[in-house]
């Protein structure tokens, strides 16, 4: 089975370089939930959205980013969006950031799936089925998962 | 009467530069933003919060800075808070940012006090008599008001 | 004459909202700083740039924002550059913010033309007439000018 | 031989949190750098310097967080450094977040010892001797490491 490819183009705004002269290395967190966030929206969802009277959303538990080569000011970076796995309720994303086919950063996200009742503390949830059907095309391949 | 002083310190992190090597426009605003909300922690308040099963707080409905020196990483910025003008619903502060006795930057940010009742629309409010009596020592003078 | 138009568009992300469900205010300002820069850009310029051996760039000034209306998770908000003044050596840009054809905000960046030798200090310098005349096509009429 | 311990304490702002209604994750990357330029900033260092006509400094290659509560608006942090390994060139940071006792983050930074001479790429150098010996009190002893 092909796997499904998802892409997001992001330029490096001024504001998000350091005196360094390169992008500040948490930006990187603001171009990855961009690009989930984007990623949901492709399949029909959000990272917070409103569905009968509950509120659901994929809060994240654990993040990281290594850092290869540094971005510029202006660079536009493609960004590869792909699942390395989903749990019964979560959801591991790995990022690649690309600056003329040089992977310059790569990261990872792991948010779980959540609802909050009205006036109830959030609890998670499973993964609803149709939705896990429209994220596994997006699993990344064994042979393709390695560096 | 004498007028009463508020002032904060708050050191240049690196993450707030930007490729130009100094403090990135954008961050005053933030810094303001904790000025303010430090100022109304001293005065028993905050810039949101809840009383009974209302929530109060100090949405901004215009701000505005100029900037006359450039600050630098680990510059220890002293941010000195007034008040210029305190209306029936909305509160206008004065901002001035000082590095080692040099004004660096002015700015100003008015609130507007709000409410919001559970499920319902926000709304603006009074200033509360016993909050606006607490603001007013706060009132910058005329003869000090000006640059 | 006819006066030039520039627009972009931007899509409010999770991490630029704020407890209170709305974009942070300070959020304008980036968004205000990415349409200058897509702006000169389309004119074949930068926020900051090289040429010969000399850094040119237009640091801000002056810097305000009014909001009107709040803006929402992943509203896509359309921005309109326009040009209030241009002086000998600075730039006053307006900016308007839209969300389904409501005004939500309005902002106005000063920028001011500089120029940094290698190893000197940075200097204001006129605007060089061949972008005076670009800029000029997008200064806002007069009749267009008020609210 | 004591381990040595490293503590800093920060109040989250109101523009740190997203419309979840807490701090939103990419903040605690913020907060991890922080402690960490305080940290030098204790041991006479900085995580950018110039040293006669170099500069110094301490670029991230890899960062994480794992997210176990939520932080929410004025939370006074307790944020405790700690140093979890020293190789020849690079520094690996482990950040405790704790509100009222309870741990609600954990993070890791790791920061690579570069230079950069005038005019030249910058380049990885050994961490210099002197830096060692004041870094090493803080390495976080191993029956202490485990979660």
């Amino acid at each position: 089975m092909a796997e499904e490819r998802f892409q997001v183009f992001r330029r490096v705004e001024f504001g998000e370089t350091d005196m360094a002269g390169i992008v500040h290395f948490a930006n990187f967190f603001y171009y990855m939930e961009s690009a989930e966030t984007e990623f949901l929206r492709s399949l029909g969802y959000s990272v917070a959205w409103k569905q009968d009277s509950e509120k659901l959303g994929f809060p994240r538990v654990s993040v990281s980013c290594d850092y290869l080569h540094p971005a510029y000011f202006e660079n536009l970076l493609e960004v590869q969006v792909g699942i390395e796995k989903i749990g019964k309720k979560s959801i591991r994303y790995r990022f690649r950031f690309y600056h003329e086919a040089v992977l310059i950063a790569e990261g990872r996200i792991t948010s779980v799936c959540c609802r909050a009742k009205l006036n109830q503390p959030i609890e998670s949830i499973e993964i609803p089925a149709e939705m896990r059907a429209k994220l596994e095309p997006y699993l990344i391949q064994e042979n393709e998962s390695q560096k």
